[in-house]
């Protein structure tokens, strides 16, 4: 990718200064820390910007707060409009109640409660319609010009940009050491801003963009390329289709690089927060540890700086990534064995896994949709064992006392 | 409880300014933060230690620290053993290495690896015997005689009580008009330390104790009690069945009640802290929050400081307990419904629960194990609903369709 001085672009270093001296005292100056055991993982110096620290757990009220400050009294007073389903909404809605804008959210038909619910407790007017993101997106559009609403765009907005860049500002003054900024791109708002402001201070830094594999929209956009978009992964956050017009300018401009990662390298990343930091971060916000993790050799030996850009994970997912990540690690595994279809079997392979020391989690019998003759039955237990030598050890017993294990 | 001036306890406050002054840099001083949310939910104005961020995840480093760094050179060239299967383990090990003093740690057969492997990571040698932890520590004590190596308490130690105690100036610090504190209790290391220290900063402050109910050995030893020990407690950091003496001591003159809480209460805490604080809080660790939350009654329109002790849950437990969180909402549940046995049923149930947008996390048969006829079948199915009246309007479905649901 070309590179070019920030001050080719529409917006300027300045820009995202003023967006600062906006947002002091209304948004969270978040914690900047080195990580030393996640350094020693990765084998280079990682700082992490708890974004996720934010009221709302994101950065998005950022640009968010930096654009609604710039409306003018009528527009205020008439009101914005914004659509989402995730933390632009969250973001937006508190911090318009905050100034006394009335604020109207549209959600897609299908919206989880939840998401509803918390973002109508920060006193916005939620609307709900349209069965997919595009349709509800017409709908605000339409709505807006309807009622003379001011429409309040999630990232290829001047103001919006210059606020999520503020974060750039605050990293680089808590670590002026960083070489390296490994960002996720949606629609490109953060990676933009903090290009913009991380190069204004330290013209040589890197910018690497980070984009799930299922959703590699602006990888398409800046490298020419056709990839896939399809799917649910775990990066909602990320997961957009249309990149920004601005954005992708800028990006073109100051970004060295975009990389892919996997919703497995994600998931890893969520689950590694968890343990080693304590602290939850989305899909989306792990996106750049992912990136670092699945590739530590890029990084070696270099100061990275890392955004976790939200903790705004659903409770079952979470709950989900955390015991697929024991099953990867052989601490829960499930095991499909046949029996013979009579009383008494349960309890001799209970036995045998009790002597064992592995934790039996769930127990089912499968008969109708199984490929067995009719005498015998496929019995699947699920056990938690200590580690993977354990489970070998456990397995190796079963095998010994005639129980024939399915791969 | 009687009351009385921290003077007549055989800690000074001068002592844990010590601990303060020997620990300054070593270990982190964690935030302090005023939670708006939480303080929302409680009723009262709530601030938050976070304990969880020190390195090895739990306040247990400031006693280790203290009792370390006080050690005679003869005694640390001779090296010091510890039995703990949890934080106290980790305190000991990690600073014993940046002391340069060799550490052994006692833990018990059937500690899970994990923990195994997090203590040797940081240096010490592990020591796996005994059956109960009574036998571990009892092995500890031996091999210390033996060795002449210097054991280190987890809280009946002066040193120890005055490391932990460090906390509470950090808090006043932070927060000089919180007026209670509310601190778990096991041992009663910590809740000792906290009350001199904070009764010399503030006379007047209100120290609570909280314990796990099913381990109320202080509240015992306290109130002259005599309920019951038993069971497996999520908060296993504070289960301990023998307080100490010299906190009992501390605990009967400086603290005003201990409070008892369930299980279940400590999953909620576990659980909020997870949502809303995005914090990873094991179940000793959210035992302060369990209490206020249990009774707001009691704290409503006060200032109130919780200490998140640590962070060290296991994830398969904090999988579980996000899970039963999920069920006690009405977004994940299991429907038990008779079925015919013949194929096909299966299907029928499924498409019932696809229209009317339920997911489906799980699915068994149940024959063998059922009180139904042998035509009949139980069917079981985990279903994930946007909240309880989406859950209402799915059973209220399959009703209509004629199946049988179980209670």
């Amino acid at each position: 990718m070309r590179r070019a001085a920030a001050k080719e672009t529409a917006i300027s270093p300045a820009d995202i200064e003023a967006a600062a001296a906006t947002l002091h005292g209304s948004v969270v100056v978040t914690p900047c820390n080195r990580s030393r055991t996640l350094s020693e993982i990765c084998g280079c110096n990682l700082w992490l910007k708890f974004e996720n620290h934010q009221f709302t757990s994101s950065f998005k009220e950022r640009g968010a707060l930096n654009r609604l400050s710039a409306l003018p009294a009528a527009e205020r007073a008439r009101g914005v409009i914004a659509m989402s389903a995730g933390n632009h909404a969250l973001g937006v809605a508190y911090h318009a109640r905050r100034l006394g804008i009335p604020a109207s959210i549209v959600m897609p038909v299908g919206t989880p409660m939840v998401k509803v619910e918390n973002t109508r407790r920060h006193g916005a007017k939620v609307i709900i319609t349209g069965q997919t993101l595009e349709e509800a997106g017409a709908f605000a559009r339409e709505h807006a010009r309807a009622h003379g609403l001011t429409l309040i765009h999630p990232y290829d907005d001047r103001l919006i940009i210059a606020g999520q860049g503020t974060i750039a500002f605050e990293m680089l003054q808590a670590a002026p050491e960083l070489q390296t900024l490994v960002i996720p791109i949606g629609g490109g708002g953060l990676i933009s801003g903090i290009a913009i402001a991380a190069r204004s201070v330290k013209p040589d830094i890197r910018i690497i963009g980070v984009q799930a594999r299922l959703y590699p929209s602006m990888y398409n956009a800046v490298k020419g390329e056709q990839l896939p978009m399809r799917g649910d992964t775990l990066a909602e956050g990320i997961a957009v289709k249309a990149p920004g017009q601005i954005t992708t300018g800028i990006i073109r401009q100051l970004v060295d690089d975009i990389v892919l990662v996997s919703d497995d390298e994600m998931e890893r990343a969520v689950s590694t927060l968890i343990n080693i930091e304590k602290t939850v971060a989305e899909g989306a916000g792990a996106a750049g540890l992912a990136a670092v993790m699945a590739a530590p050799g890029r990084f070696a030996g270099t100061n990275v700086g890392l955004v976790l850009t939200g903790g705004n994970i659903d409770t079952r997912l979470l709950a989900s990534v955390l015991s697929r990540e024991l099953a990867r690690e052989g601490r829960l595994t499930q095991l499909v064995i046949d029996i013979v279809d009579r009383p008494g079997q349960l309890a001799l392979v209970s036995n045998l896994l009790g002597e064992a020391g592995a934790n039996i989690i769930e127990v089912s019998h499968q008969r109708t949709f199984s490929d067995l003759p009719a005498k015998a039955a496929l019995l699947q237990i699920v056990i938690e064992t200590r580690d993977r030598s354990h489970l070998e050890d456990v397995v190796a017993r079963l095998t010994a006392a005639g129980f024939n294990l399915r791969a």
